[in-house]
């Protein structure tokens, strides 16, 4: 079975080092097909960044489709566009995000997450009212790091992401934490070292859960909010003559 | 003051429709800047079209923020990108869904929303779990119409709509009905003669608020959720010997 | 039009100062009612204060619609018998905290409120729920004063609301900071100074609120929970010869 | 020990019909002090009256305070004045919404309530978010029958309430159906005679509660949101040569 | 009246100590019966304690109603199966947590809860949850002590306890404190001694709860969630020859 | 990757059709183990089954987990002693309302589940309240019939579920039906055919979710609320000379 794994954002790098990710960890019989979003923001940062990424990523869900992806991931954890994409797509579609929460709430009864900017802070909380988390998240961190500086300087800001988990562990009474941005996926293991609960990282229960949906025959519903988007033919051209419906 | 009006779809009929009635709503002192958005889809009907809208709304009110506009109106009752739109304005963004249902609960305690097609209803009912309604929302229905037939047959759908508004009054015991979608509000004093509640349309009053956070000195916070997208060099560039930041 | 600002306590010198801002930002075509509500405690302060309040208050409502008032504002951050003044009067009505809250729901996604007494803490925080902040509302912080040392003694006071308003900005990551009392109104500026970040006060916006609610020909719903109070005989007279209904 | 009974309402009628109930089922050791409010309105039915008849009540429960009651029993669905009776008392005070919502999630896990007035619906849906009964309630029916009519004419309004008790029963899924109006308690045996499930009136069970927490020595918390009320000094006075704190 | 007190955990001495709070506080015309569970943790610790006490509690409770009790009180603040005892019992259950929190409610508009164990916080706090303590609950606070260590070591641990009183109240700003474990319950003379606010130990009026319920003639629905369990015979004996419904 | 299915009732016939519909959707590498537990209840009907299947259950998962399992599946609808059975586990444990709950989720925006008898409707409110389906599921559905009928009587009960679906279509807007009960899954084909939406088993995902969240490297946290249980020596053996700790 074939699963896109689509990054969003338009650098490579990233979208390389999360499918490495993915393919380690999609388990037997799965194809990960991976695609860098064209012309859209280098990083995901805030909800305009988001935006402006939306449409590329649908019309990579759409051609992937065409191409034989049974099924969907948008590997970012904002989950930018999730909804418009279960509305283009016929095969499940998943949200890192989404996955990586989920993934929390079966293995911990509380969870922290740590994330890189601070105004991602409160779309991963809204994020997390929307899956349902309620008490379960305990808080949202931000270690203050820009998104790409996983990619080029890990050096610098592994440390103070380590440092948050820490704190999410001592001072929340985090029974896991969660990595909040799908370029700290490539750290996993280090990250995971000496924190002492649960790290999760969605890109590979992401992969499985879209998979799985697909996998025992779930589709997107085409009824009601996910239907196709219709056709519809301009209010001017309507007027003409010849009305076409 | 110059408040902008932005209408998401590309349909100028529905833009100038709205804009008459923005006009005669706005109250002394207030200029409306009317925009429609060029290459997003005829109308907004579910999250595929209104993500293919929102970048081009945010160019429009980053534009009409550069020719004076001091707060800004999304017309169009899905409230597509407003925490976008918020993120690249410096004056006040509203919603026209935020901005009813705001006004609804205001003058009644319990109040229904009648909107067009049916793939709407889910959206308006996270949008007034988003804005704080509660138990205040007693039920979104859809007259199942699409939205431009608002604008080229009304008389086949204004009945339908105003038999969902009677039972909203009779089945939920709302005290108000809103208006779901922009397009209705042209035809607001045709719909409101026999409700025997007050039928409410946003447009008007999303003007006023907008004008009226900036008439009180309110801007946009920049810090946060809401800050200026950050401009960022992709990775490959940084990876160049001559690295900026 | 005119617009009623009714303050529920007796303090003749904090209708005053509220009075000023009320003016100063109305905007234009609007002329503010001023009314002091009699034989109430001189300072709103907690709920026995709101509920010895409220009946002169309503009566000031009462009276000043049928004086012209096309519009209400109760100018207390208790938002003191909301419910109550909605169901005498015809005119819309919108409290304070409703209207600053609502305002910084639009200009910030994170924000804090910082008022008086700790008394007034859970107070707002239900409030909060009601207006549906939800996730919005980061804290309510108390500088623990009396709400009258805002009048007699500001050179006190207003640096321990200086305080609370940094820790919000610093502790809570609040991206607004509202302030949480109607005696504070006076002193925005100042408390704006070096905040960093939008200080809302409510009254401008409040008044905007019920103009353009008003403005827009949004009256308060008479079905349901604001319907006039019914006029009843009382059990002994129903019982007597004469039976009126 | 003593416990006060304090109707809202005027109609000394009602409040001998509650009494009645009241000392019938308050349990050895108890004494129930009854009082009826002045110049208060005939009946609660709504907001208005709600807020015009809470200040006298306070005075009541003041009063019997000092002539000894232990704790105190809001004798009102709609529990006007809870918190503000709490701010004045010394001794616990329990409303009669509350404990008769309470008694149904200790019996029930899912309940309706029937209610006199249309009006009512918003308000105990609002009390019973309050209490958290959450999923728990699953319907508010009222009636449609004026509040003293239970007094006047019982033959005529008592059918239309068992019809919506059946209707609960049926429609709803309620495992028992609360009575909501003080003036039903009178009824309850008529009322539960076919419901096939429990009616629950919650006169007998406040007086418990009440009871309960003063005999287990708990006494309502004065740190906070119910500590007494401030005694404060006028600021024209504070302005005076002689300045009082 | 007879109320049925069932420790579901296996140890005597916990259950004596129960018991004579219980006693000292059931009031007028209460006779407790009291029982350990046979076969049970020695203490209730989490979830897989829960799980593996309640079918002996079940049992104890069947047969206590055999025997008299006309309503019953599970003395463990985790209320482990108290719904299940409800779909067993005829007359009314109540639990620890339930009863305590029930009485915070009535006295404090917000309150902390100190427990033993860290694992017991979510427990608590999801009681809270479904109790609908909404705001109310500031925060459960663990002394991170084992519970039986109340019975066997109390020199050590009750200072332990009183630290996290004094953090709630200063902290939390709470109004009221509870005592999240019953065998704290013998302490609550000492634990209340300075902490300025109430200190809430449920047992009393749990029993005077659960007697109230019973006493106003209230039994458990048998409509429903608590509908007593079906008797069903096994699948393989249904397709024998002689089939039984 | 061995992962268990236990099927907390003892009937075998049951967990036979149920083990069928597992090893059909597992995917690739995953051996289904399957386990009936013993001395329960031949079905479970209400939170009273459950409690009495519960210990038996877990018997079985720590068993399992010995023989090798990597993960483990509950199966059935009620999600009995989910809690407890990731305290006792090492590997994830995943629940089949859980699991359905989770897959609907991500196929449609409003959704809703047709069960078996009607005591089950608030068990299964509750657990989709505690799985965060908020706004997304629509209603629950009781066809009103006994579980093992399932098994003995699929042409009596077949189409009173199917007519349960179509309504849930029709009256709710549900984009997708879930299967309420276990014994239901092997009726899937046939209850699909004419629903003209999605209609969920979670028998298959849920196997998918539990090996995919052992086979992504996710271990229950052996902190907080799942630590594994605490062996505690009894109170009397304590006080005696030598002590153990």
């Amino acid at each position: 079975m074939k699963v896109l794994l689509v990054n969003p954002n338009s650098t490579r790098e990233m979208t390389d080092a999360i499918a490495r990710t993915a393919r380690a960890l999609a388990g037997p019989g799965i194809e990960v097909m991976v695609v860098t979003a064209r012309g859209t923001p280098p990083s995901i940062e805030g909800y305009a960044d988001e935006a402006r990424a939306v449409p590329a990523m649908l019309d990579a869900i759409v051609d992937a489709e065409a191409r034989g992806a049974a099924a969907h991931v948008i590997a970012c954890f904002d989950d930018p566009g999730l909804d418009a994409a279960r509305a283009v797509a016929n095969g499940p579609v998943v949200g890192l995000c989404e996955a990586a929460l989920i993934a929390a709430g079966r293995v911990a009864k509380r969870f922290s997450v740590v994330t890189t900017l601070p105004r991602a802070v409160p779309i991963i909380e809204d994020l997390a009212g929307r899956y349902g988390c309620g008490r379960s998240l305990r808080r949202v961190h931000a270690a203050d790091i820009p998104v790409l500086d996983l990619e080029t300087d890990p050096t610098r800001v592994l440390p103070l992401i380590a440092r948050k988990i820490r704190q999410a562990v001592e001072e929340d009474g985090a029974e896991a934490v969660v990595l909040g941005c799908a370029g700290m996926s490539a750290h996993l293991e280090r990250l995971s070292r000496d924190a002492g609960v649960p790290v999760i990282d969605g890109v590979g229960f992401a992969i499985r859960m879209a998979a799985g949906l697909a996998g025992t025959g779930l589709m997107t519903s085409k009824t009601g909010a996910y239907a196709l988007p219709r056709l519809k033919q301009p209010v001017s051209a309507r007027t003409a003559p010849a009305t076409l419906t």
